[in-house]
């Protein structure tokens, strides 16, 4: 069988990283190329030293890793990678863009929030958003995958049921949501200094961060009307994962053993989603190095309130494996081919 | 000066052992004893090496150990507390239960979310709920104080202004909160085994914990009406602190400098209780191996909720901080005695 | 091609788990059953949660586990392998011993530092002591292996050049190393109780550690004339990887460019051990998750001492990976099948 | 009593700001101010938030500081402290100098290994260095100390009385130190960044530390010969401590109860030396946030060597809290007054 070639824009990042991680397992694709516009001529593995012997490959610039690829990841910040885009697109290639460029199909609403103008309206009608368990036919059309930000994909595939099934007064969501420090990525700061997040603990970004306008949108595409969500983000002391707990009022007197079912059969096609016993919450560790999702529920009874815990990798189903997953429905690749990774949780 | 003479009741476990090193520093007491079920005979420092050369005296029985003290500190688990109580006040000595069996006014509400019976109900009319932002003259009246739980502390005290205030509508109270792995104590368990907590997370009894009668009927008491609270608690991996992030729909339309001017102005006299600048969002690690509590707020614009997050280290102002506070109020010492503990918080 | 039947004896702890995840990956093998003493009808996945949806199989006892095998791993403590192995030889199966009972050659040594009788010295001269990178084609021949304990193989790994080819003095040697917790399983102690170990860091049986004769006998074999070590581990807040420091008197003026040179040489051919460039450090972050050896060295010029530093993680190269690692080379699979598993440190 | 008024230079890095908590324990100084060259104006609670309402002081210049100081505690970086001290002394101030210039008698040995040049060589014979169990009476005399590194602490404890009592070949001795990352301070670094540390742990500077001709230095004073250790660093995951193995050839066949005695005698007097029952060995987590030091030895009687273990928290016994001993000593304090800071391990 001919390998599909594929590239990585921006691997030197800890995103771009991870994706090098499975790529190497993924039996269908040979690794074009990888890119970092601050190392060029450094080898792959003197910045991630888990590599060596292993990748020891050279970044190059972005386009000589375009013109070698059929697939582009791009791992690029946001406001990088519109432009990326557009130059893939205008070779043909198919991409997978891990930044937020496209996330979101309000423009205006990207430009708010991002304080950033988009340059190409146009390309953005071709962007399908990401999230295989919602978007699966989509995706397998497109040639542009606007692949999803981490704590949303937590959030969304925890509310995705209950949303679409009204079971909920979406006007009530709170959402309270704890990641891993490798989503802070490997720029040093005073936050992520051993010292300072070593038995620290802290809420960021309360009610203002940038993945509010995304959660907000797709759960008006599952069909909640005009929600609007608190969400506050923590900064955990742990390299991996988001765990999301969600609350929201039931909107009518759904029994609990009836929304678990609703659950269990929403998501029972789905290779990487697990929905827990009744009442069982999950703990991040069981995720993480892998794409899996799990999610647990239960009914406060005395509040009347639905509460949903999702934990995720924020590497992988929140990013890299992700991306993974979309490139291969897009490719008609096995949707788990090269992230059938498990693992114990130590 | 005479000193006044300190028992400890159970100070075999976490939150006795913590009495001793505050109790220690303490200009005003002597520790008279200490008892352990378990250990007696055996040297505190044998089961807490930290002690060695400092304090190696041998545990006794609880009756040797009232019968030396002016002040006991019962550091048992519920149920057990109550007859001994009972016995100390027949002693005429005055006493700080860290336990829970006198912290509810509603001696049916502690019978059912306790699942054990009250043998002394009368007993009950004289515990005053030691949290001293809240209760300082009846402290110092008294002879006994049930010092308050854990997250009951760091909850109250974040919402102590706005509910007193009718700034929120307490039906829509939402409590996220996080706790370090010393609020479960020094049992061992899996879920405290070190390969599984370490870069793990979870949320544990959600809807179900203990707390909640506590919370609520304290906030009842403070202005709340008929209160029902979400209350999800969550185990982080790090060995102290307590973080509670709270939600609630803004009564009406106070500004946010208003609401933050007054929870300056309401703590403006305790010593121990700092909020932070508006918008200034606190860490668990500012406040650990300190009896303080950090206090920060924000007002989500968009949804009109006022978000509220408090820190406390729970084995300090969250349980033997909180006991020595109050032993000083009730036997007039500087509030502060023992407990200015200021250290960096690496 | 017909798959391999392999069976795990005792996967219910952590080396059992950890087997499970890597012989998913294989494309060789089969799992044909697990067995668990104590859990006999308990699904691996509840004890295991990563493994929900993934891996759900029951555990059986060892017969009916032995019974559908061609190979078996058996993952008991050290005592209890003898018997099963010898039923297992009996049977016809090939076995590969993740215990202790048969890495030792002297079994008088065995019999003393473990405090256990042998009860069929016959079936310990079968035995091949798994350290594929010192006894490969032996392993290829035997049905029998005795997979090394985890300190052993990091240390002899560092020190296999240089106790050959005679460059230290063997009698001067110190063997400083630190572990992760996993090593001491998943059975509750005080030592690994989170709020104990978590910051905390302690050596423990300085001079007395079983492995300590294994780790002699196998220089010995090296070429190292009626060796004594000095063997220290220490226990580190961290799930996986060992870390051994090794310090030995240089035997003659040797240059150090020409013993790293050595050293890159010695392993050139062997895929799992990468020698770092001379000075350069490793780091046990860089090996967790993977089956990969990394060493450094350096030459103290001050005192003559060659500094050899090497990594492994101890579940994968330490234990479970090392043991397919030697099914591989068996059963004349590619020797690393199921264990290509790069990805980055974080 | 009237307070002795003591200024801290370079308070804004990890030794000054916990010097800070432990002098406002402290009942005999009151802190007359604190400088920082890039922080002043600056509130010392805004880069230490533990610190708010508690002590919000600014930080001033370094010659305002001193002007108002009876004491001056200096905690600068290597090369900076010299001109300090002149200025100080020249003022008739006494000092103590956490940093490294006036540690080594030997100031060619400085200048070899600092890569920095001598400016007042007269002024270091004034220096006396600041380890109180070795040198308490010529302490007490002088105006200016020297106050140890931290890994020299940790060791010179662990090897004083064997070393003076010529008990070990000190041709021998290898010392194997972890620490940690406080004691690389508070500037970012990739080894700091949480994600690579967190799970880590690696060797440094493996017999290239600039602690290494201190150590040396001071063995030679305490009675050996010549003395050239192998010194190897290692960073834990921890904040705090550290924690060196020392192992050395008995010189003669001395009894280990007779070397456990002769410790436990050459301590007896010491307030903060703890030496732990023979075979016993320490625990980080047992001195963090105190300025204890506890040792622990065994005689590894196959090898005949003796095995020494220390522990400190690098930041109170390793340099902040024995600065503050070197002050009591110095001004006539109780050597304990500030320092008695007991508390449990977690």
């Amino acid at each position: 069988m001919s390998m599909i070639q594929v590239g990585v824009l921006g691997a030197s990042g800890y995103v771009g990283s991870e994706l090098i991680g499975i790529l190497m397992k993924h039996e269908g694709v040979d690794i074009s190329g990888i890119s970092s516009e601050n190392n060029q001529g450094a080898a792959f593995s003197s910045l991630y030293p888990s590599f060596k012997g292993q990748y020891d490959a050279q970044f190059e610039s972005n386009q000589e890793v375009i013109s070698k690829s059929d697939v582009v990841f791009i791992c690029l910040p946001h406001g990088k990678s519109e432009g990326m885009v557009k130059q893939c697109m205008d070779e043909g290639k198919k991409v997978i863009d891990a930044g937020a460029d496209f996330r979101l199909n309000d423009l205006k609403l990207y430009e708010d929030w991002y304080e950033t103008a988009i340059s190409y309206p146009d390309l953005h009608d071709q962007a399908v958003y990401g999230l295989p368990e919602m978007n699966k036919e989509a995706i397998s059309k497109t040639s542009l995958v606007a692949n999803p930000g981490c704590y949303p994909t937590s959030i969304l595939l925890g509310l995705y049921p209950a949303v679409s099934e009204h079971l909920i007064d979406t006007e009530t969501l709170i959402i309270d949501a704890k990641s891993g420090v490798t989503g802070a990525g490997k720029n040093l700061s005073a936050v992520t200094h051993f010292a300072n997040k070593n038995e620290g603990f802290k809420a960021y970004k309360a009610g203002t961060h940038r993945h509010t306008p995304e959660i907000e949108e797709k759960l008006s595409l599952m069909g909640a009307d005009n929600v609007k969500v608190s969400f506050v983000p923590h900064l955990l002391p742990v390299n991996r994962g988001i765990l999301s707990t969600m609350y929201a009022d039931l909107e009518n007197q759904t029994a609990p053993e009836i929304i678990h079912e609703l659950y269990k059969d929403w998501y029972a096609d789905d290779p990487f989603i697990t929905v827990l016993d009744y009442g069982d919450l999950p703990d991040i560790s069981h995720v993480t190095h892998s794409n899996q999702c799990h999610i647990g529920l239960t009914v406060d009874e005395r509040t009347k309130r639905l509460i949903i815990v999702s934990v995720i990798d924020n590497m992988q189903k929140g990013a890299a494996g992700q991306a993974v997953q979309n490139m291969n429905i897009m490719m008609g690749f096995n949707e788990t081919e090269g992230l059938a990774m498990a693992a114990p949780s130590f």
